[in-house]
């Protein structure tokens, strides 16, 4: 069937009730109305390029289930596809909605499209990695024109979104060299893009030539992640001027993309003292006029190298409280080293658990449903019933089992100093044992 | 010396600045006079037992750094004595200001005694399960001169900390009958009173002969900990009128003991969704005037045992960033088993995490200096400059070297792709290469 629209945001600006719309709004219990109006606007992105055949399509906006995304792909220290593909299957068993192709090594094209030929994830890239590798050149020898046709190929391969660094330009650099910051630039796609302005002199042509970015956009429907090279890499930067003028320029750019019908993405930081993170969730909803915003974190402290999938679930779960749609897992490996499997595994249960929290906040419909049955499921001890309901199943059940209890209808926390045991049998008027 | 005063209450309200506060001064980087000031008006508290001898001093109190507990004691199931000191000493060794000793089996006084000895953390009971245990009679056959005794053993004993759930009454029986919460009472100690008033048909001893326990701990200068019967044991209850209720009664209960210039700490929530957590905190600061806060979680979510350490991280963070003083830390087996070496390991780590995390949010003094050490050691690739200022520096060094890079100035993560790398040749005009 031919489509009468290039983007979503076309259809849904034409009153197109798209067939991804339809099931976005079956899964977030929202009418299908509802979403089209939120595409019209820009408030929900439904990252779902034209070329990736077994999508299962997620909306992704302040107002819906906050997402979470898992960060893989091979490196010259991990090389191996096959492993990758059963950390990819894994992270999709365990609710991640969308996955990024990180990949930095060999021969990535293969690896590209069989994740958008059989992964029902959300896929993004993030192009300029994937360009030195590709052309097998280094960075400083690129063009202007060779990054964008990376841009091109990752959108035919069906890539439903790309980061794009288009936010800093050569005054950045002036900027950056002034300012001090403690930690510079850690993005790493806006460190490459930096580098290679101070390398070739030119102006960042992802900025340079956004309207040619936009149209191949347009296209296939690539929805745009508008990468902050400036996020903060410590608390000491974070909200400085560095951070808040690439913001203003997101701005202007997420304007631009809506008004050739293309959906946008805002990511945002980064590493950010807790009581900041709401005024930066807030301030992003006006300058980017409700754009959805996809967070590194926060990471709310720079002294956890080892749990720092715990530092950003703190930070994660304040920013969706207050407005970020997507979160971008962190694991234990973060600052570290490649993650490994079990890596991988935490971060994406310590994302999942800030998510859900933070959606429970929000008050989105049938957040708390699963909760509410594990309340039922311990008072009565019914253990089948906890782990039917838990995040992580296994690991539960482990942890009981290992330690078993003298009784059932206790556990070994407490043995008979249990306080449901006691309130269920003082609530039925009965002698309650506990020596 | 012989102290003219009983309470570190009464000498602050007779302008005595004692050494005591002395200590906690200086590690709070606040003025003497500022501590003896907040210790009057019971903002905050110095618990320490005037037999705890070895006590290295800590205060508790919202505008000083967020406090943390630990739980331990044998039981049943792990009765070893030897192996629970040494995990008294690695809780200190991590940085735990508290240790609250749960002992349940067997002969609990020598464990205890050993703690006020040999431990310099502040150690805090809970009368109520050693009652059992003490007099190895079940808990209907005891008296509430029994119970009350064994307030008075524990005080001279030197424990530094009761918790007493003084604030539940016989109207709470209707109240919890009528209201029909979805997990009724989840306190231990809360239940167990709860039991005994159900089974002997009295009025909670606790409260009844709250004068009388005042004195006790007024002779020793024992810190009230008003336990929270109540406290919410699933998102459902939270905030619900049994909470608040028993909340308005231990803001009397508060009162009467400043009165008798007793110390006073109240607990508090449990389990509560995030968006609950600060309004909470605020009412608690109103209620009970300004006395410490000491909450175990918040647990923003009910689905996530296995990982209730990070639930409770989330929780704990926004809870102490918005007023709470004192963090009880909670393990990865919370709701499952009994805490194992490991379990309690993550547990502390987690719970300092959020505690400083919300230092910094509250701009403690000096809060944010570790966190600046660290941005400067990873601009420069000083790994050993990271290790000094991490939180588990072990951890973090054994994943680093597990998973090593190819060249000293990055990490396996990024390989050649590191933005810090990237930068800082940027910015010296070098050429990078990244293929």
């Amino acid at each position: 069937m031919e489509r009468n629209y290039k983007t979503q945001m076309e259809a849904a600006r034409k009153g197109i009730i798209t067939p991804e719309m339809k099931i976005v709004a079956k899964k977030e219990y929202r009418t299908e109305e509802e979403i089209r109006e939120w595409v019209a606007k820009g408030q929900v992105a439904i990252c779902a390029n034209k070329n990736h055949k077994c999508l299962d399509p997620e909306g992704v906006g302040s107002m819906l289930r906050t997402k979470i995304n898992v960060n893989l792909g091979v490196s010259r220290d991990c090389k191996d596809y096959d492993v990758e593909m059963k950390k990819v299957q894994a992270a999709v068993d365990m609710g991640a909605e969308a996955i990024m192709d990180l990949s930095s090594h060999g021969d990535t094209i293969p690896f590209r499209r069989k994740l958008t030929t059989e992964c029902p994830a959300m896929i993004g890239t993030v192009p300029v990695y994937d360009s030195v590798i590709h052309y097998q050149r280094d960075l400083a020898t690129l063009t202007a024109r060779d990054l964008i046709d990376v841009v091109r190929l990752h959108a035919e391969d069906g890539v439903d979104f790309v980061t794009l660094h288009c936010g800093i330009t050569r005054h950045t650099i002036d900027q950056i060299k002034k300012h001090k910051r403690k930690m510079n630039i850690v993005s790493r796609g806006g460190s490459l893009i930096f580098a290679w302005m101070c390398m070739t002199g030119n102006e960042n042509p992802f900025y340079e030539y956004y309207d040619e970015i936009l149209d191949i956009c347009r296209e296939y429907d690539v929805t745009i992640s508008l990468g902050d090279a400036c996020r903060p890499g410590c608390l000491a930067d974070a909200g400085d001027v560095c951070q808040i003028e690439e913001l203003v320029r997101l701005g202007e750019l997420t304007k631009r993309a809506w008004e050739k019908d293309v959906q946008v993405m805002v990511e945002g930081p980064g590493h950010m003292p807790m009581d900041q993170i709401e005024a930066n969730m807030k301030i992003q909803q006006s300058i980017c006029m409700g754009a959805p915003f996809y967070v590194l974190g926060p990471l709310v402290t720079d002294i956890a190298p080892g749990y720092d999938h715990i530092t950003s679930a703190i930070g994660g779960a304040i920013a969706a409280a207050s407005g970020a749609a997507f979160l971008c897992y962190v694991t234990p490996a973060e600052h570290l080293a490649l993650p490994n499997v079990d890596d991988v595994k935490q971060g994406i249960i310590a994302s999942k658990i800030a998510a859900h929290a933070a959606d429970i906040a929000k008050k989105i419909p049938h957040a708390m449903d699963r909760d509410n049955k594990m309340g039922d499921a311990r008072r009565t001890f019914d253990w089948e019933g906890q782990w039917a309901v838990s995040i992580d199943p296994e690991t539960a059940k482990a942890i009981r089992d290992s330690r078993a209890p003298e009784h059932d209808d206790t556990c070994s926390m407490c043995g008979k100093f249990c306080a449901v045991r006691s309130m269920n049998k003082a609530l039925e008027g009965e002698y309650i044992d506990i020596l």
